[in-house]
């Protein structure tokens, strides 16, 4: 018997090898390694902007709600039409959000830099003094968020994703007992690259958990929250920041996010949201840093999503550019590996930028290395985990957004081929 | 004799004490305390950015010489053609220019920040781990940057302004003995708040002087760079990035400006110059605060600015909206002070945001209390020095720009109505 299916491999193994080498006398040169809209939604984004500004007339029309030019110096908080609408999306008063420039992880890079010289509010001291300081990094994650942890030194320290969030048992049981854990990493709608929903179990007990450190953070990256894939379905998670203050922990939470998958990757607007306390906190210490964030940017925002119906309706619209591109992935990755079911699993996600593949362990970075001898680039192998290392080599990020369709296709069929490889290799002992 | 001028001064002191009641009756309510563009100046900028986007059609052309969608993610060192304009601006290859967001204070802040946590290519040590770190502050000088370093925990040393830049004896012999001194701040061109244009022997004594601390820095806030107000007269101060890599101090200086006052205040693009290894030192740990700048900005002010001339003759017609405000200011004040002449004295700028007063000591917090009294804000006195205390109690910062003529005359009849009761108040011991 196991011979049998030992030929069946060896037979397989030649007949992907010919397709490889097809592959790679035609090659493809993409690189899907990034979460990243693709030029079409940016066109469509693009006409959306022109259509709105050139009616309002932007720039002949600078004043809102605050009576203030919006071409001319103030209001660090940003503008209170565009807190309003996070607000309403976000479920928070607005009092309880600051806008920013056009990187939520600029936001996330400042508060943590403000915390790490200055502490925050319950802290006895910086964060930079503590030198075993460290930080938690639910995986497979967002590589930025723990690139940025180890750059300011911090330790990382790995906990499972489920798809119900990270393993809370572990969490819980680590934040009690040590207080040199100053805050922890989530992304709790779609997750980056797993793209799973934050239970509200989970949720709950994030907000409720006794910390060893009184000035433990939460940095809640709810980058994906209006952004679902499958039609009339809208994935939900708690609201943290209301929790928090239900259980005593006020101040526990950032939470962050931007428009860079809504209007334009690198040109939108960000937002952090916090407990009232928080946010006074932030401002009187971003005072020493800017006057304030582009007020023009914000109102342009303004103008386009007046109300969450126009950002539900949008978003419905940008679905319709991604969608496709999802369900061709996982149609081709449910045709080609089939059969390698007991090797491997993917995710199915219902909204975000990403599906995580997780193959056979050890293979994940062959498969990178056959996509890229082939001329695709995907996410680096690793760069899911903290310090760049998957322990099992078996996470594949696959980012489709960025591609068309029959590009897509061509590179998913790729994938799938050097996938089943790099297993049949391991299998067959080649 | 003594007593006669004595019988003058009472005269003068009811005279302006009558005046004053009469101001008061109408009271101004105007903020002119900050360098603030005026709303006809913003006016005719959008009017500008109006006309040369719909002429482009900005959101349908979105590829320059990168040939990247400035509408996506990329780029962190910015678009190729803003680097390009800046470095004719400034006389340097592009490759030396990093262009950023809407505020260059949040670049120095950055690049502070980065020092302190981690020090620069020179240090021994981050600057945050040094307890006793110093910063030169000459004086009076901008509030913000003073503020800035007061936050961030340097002790700052108060070294005097002369009309050639900061007296270059004192920083020499300061920074040639202590290691902790870390950095300078300068505002080179039309100093804010006295206008003053460093001489090129106080750059090439900057560039060369010896420092006791290897990683010594340099901010060059060159906020003013093209904003001239004499007709025909453009003031310029030496190249010091050139001029610190002749002097093998390569590394010395970081450059800083933005468009605030050449766009939009607050929704403009800034700038970082400096050596080429500074660029990539600090590319190397922005890579972790963000993907890109707002390019779509950039593409905006790029499209605007193709040439330097087109900045010159775009400089010269806001100089038209400035210049009258200028020589109004100054004007009153030679009508009105002409007698007070040996109790103080104030700038002629040719250039920047402010006109710098120095009223008899001890009479500037008076003089600004009568003011607010009477419905115009200042500067708040002491602003313009290090730990917000002007110890001699005189720098006054008049900022003309903001308010429209009539208004701004007023005010300043006013401010000059305090000043002579403040000096008034002394000299007749009321």
């Amino acid at each position: 018997m196991k011979k049998e299916i030992k030929m069946d491999f060896i037979k397989e193994y030649k007949k992907e090898k010919i397709r490889y080498e097809e592959f790679k006398n035609d090659p493809i040169k993409l690189d899907i390694s990034r979460g990243k809209p693709s030029k079409k939604q940016v066109d469509y984004v693009a006409s959306v902007f022109k259509k709105a500004e050139i009616e309002f007339d932007l720039y002949s029309n600078r004043t809102g709600i605050d009576k203030q030019d919006v071409g001319n110096y103030g209001l660090l908080p940003g503008i209170t039409e565009l807190r309003q609408l996070f607000g309403e999306l976000l479920d928070l008063p607005y009092e309880n959000i600051i806008i920013g420039g056009n990187s939520s992880l600029s936001l996330m890079y400042d508060i943590l830099s403000l915390n790490l010289m200055f502490g925050n509010m319950q802290s006895k001291t910086p964060w930079y003094n503590l030198e075993n300081r460290k930080f938690l990094c639910p995986s497979p994650g967002y590589d930025r968020h723990f690139m940025m942890t180890e750059y300011f030194g911090f330790e990382l320290i790995t906990i499972p994703m489920t798809p119900q969030g990270p393993d809370m048992d572990m969490v819980e049981s680590l934040v009690k007992s040590d207080p040199m854990i100053k805050g922890i990493w989530c992304t709790p709608l779609y997750s980056n690259p797993d793209g799973y929903v934050y239970s509200d179990e989970t949720v709950e007990r994030l907000a409720k958990m006794s910390t060893a450190a009184s000035d433990f953070r939460i940095f809640w990256d709810n980058a994906y929250f209006t952004h679902h894939l499958v039609p009339n379905k809208v994935n939900k998670i708690k609201n943290i920041i209301k929790l928090c203050e239900k259980y005593n922990n006020a101040d526990r939470v950032y939470q962050f996010s931007s428009t860079s998958k809504i209007s334009f990757p690198g040109a939108g607007v960000s937002l952090i949201a916090s407990s009232k306390a928080n946010i006074e906190h932030i401002q009187n210490n971003f005072k020493y840093r800017i006057i304030c964030y582009d007020k023009i940017n914000m109102f342009r925002h303004a103008i386009v999503f007046r109300t969450k119906a126009d950002v539900d309706s949008h978003m419905e619209k940008l679905a319709e550019f991604n969608r496709p591109k999802f369900n061709s992935v996982l149609e081709i990755l449910d045709n080609e590996l089939a059969e390698f079911k007991n090797y491997l699993h993917y995710t199915r996600p219902e909204g975000g930028y990403f599906i995580s593949l997780y193959t056979m362990e050890g293979c994940a970075k062959r498969t990178y290395q056959l996509c890229k001898e082939a001329g695709l680039v995907i996410t680096t192998v690793g760069d899911t985990y903290p310090y760049g290392k998957d322990a099992k080599d078996s996470n594949i990020r696959i980012a489709p957004t960025f591609p068309e369709l029959d590009e897509l296709n061509k590179s998913i069929s790729l994938l799938a081929c050097c996938i089943k490889i790099a297993i049949l290799e391991k299998l067959t002992d080649n």
